[in-house]
């Protein structure tokens, strides 16, 4: 009974962008029977409207979210400076294969810093990302490589040391996502994934090409 | 003359949090002859008065300094919450052996997750931060073991893969980097120690006795 309730109000942190992946991400760990706390960045991302579709579906499943307010002042991405062009056209096949101008200096590492210190705070089980190495724009922070050394900084370099972190879609293609989602009754219209920052889904940059492929791929 | 021109002008950033080591770091990377950058954190600390003392240190020996301000709404540490007591009377030899109230979750990783994104981009060769595990207050974050584990991140998390981190103070005694400092020409006085938030340092805090120790043992 005791071990019942324990896994009833185990708490995780989980990242939430508003795309596809960590919405996902999010649902995968409200089944897992965790109380989510979603952990939303406003870094000063072209795509800002990503952050409206991200509250729209902590708030649509109901749990718990913080939106961190950071500033990198010394950009170093496309996706953070508007004066600067996003690429496009970039082969689909190949795009996994070089570090395009999108890629925002550490960012990943950024976020899971702030999600471990949330999660020492609250005494979180759990941080859950959506990372995704199969379908992606080639960023050395989405490769698995890269989060099996951050589990150590973690073992290593907090009070708890338990604290894990679950990248659960790593290995999967963006369709396998899409269905994963779907199934588990995940709102993927309300998730946002263009880079461009313009109203509507630009169609042409990395992100939209990937999405665009995959919704295609998990009807097929 | 290529070789000398590309170490003159080699970039590191020098996390600076107005203390006595991570001034004497800064001198220490500048007698390396790295250019620095020193990055200070506003981050709700009860000592903000440790802001103006690094502040003061950067202008003093004329390094580019940026001001990070983050908040870390969870709180989770009595050095974040004024409404919380700051431990006091520690055994000075039993400090390391237990975590206190003053550890902030995960600090140094965020803080090096910022240092690496700002090394990241303006293609810094390496990061500095003071961290000492000898004569201090028992934190997770300060431990060798630690950084061994955050520089793999770094190798696999980053686009250039070779930012190198530094911690060259991390096995001495604090009496030992007090004469380090002041070899080096750092100017001690300017720096800041207590934990408490008054105008004047409160004498009985962990960094405080710390600090008051390692100075009466430098003189011996």
């Amino acid at each position: 009974m005791t071990k019942v309730k324990s896994k009833k109000f185990k708490k995780a942190i989980v990242l939430l962008s508003g795309g596809i992946d960590s919405t996902t991400t999010l649902y995968l760990a409200k089944r897992q029977g965790y109380k989510c706390y979603a952990l939303i960045f406003d870094y000063g991302q072209r795509h800002k409207r990503e952050i409206r579709s991200a509250v729209a579906v902590a708030k649509g499943v109901k749990v718990l979210y913080k939106i961190m307010k950071i500033k990198l002042p010394w950009k170093g991405s496309s996706l953070l400076d508007r004066s600067k062009k996003l690429p496009k056209s970039r082969s689909l096949k190949n795009m996994a294969k070089e570090i395009p101008s999108t890629y925002v200096p550490s960012r990943n590492t950024i976020f899971l810093s702030f999600a471990l210190s949330y999660a020492e705070a609250i005494q979180a089980r759990a941080i859950f990302i959506g990372a995704n190495a199969r379908d992606f724009s080639g960023y050395p922070d989405c490769r698995p490589a890269y989060y099996k050394a951050f589990k150590k900084v973690v073992r290593l370099g907090t009070r708890k040391k338990d604290i894990k972190i679950f990248t659960p879609l790593i290995h999967l293609k963006k369709s396998e996502i899409i269905k994963l989602g779907l199934k588990l009754g995940a709102p993927l219209e309300k998730t946002w994934s263009c880079y461009a920052g313009g109203k509507k889904p630009c169609g042409v940059c990395d992100s939209c090409r990937i999405r665009e492929r995959a919704f295609k791929e998990s009807r097929g």
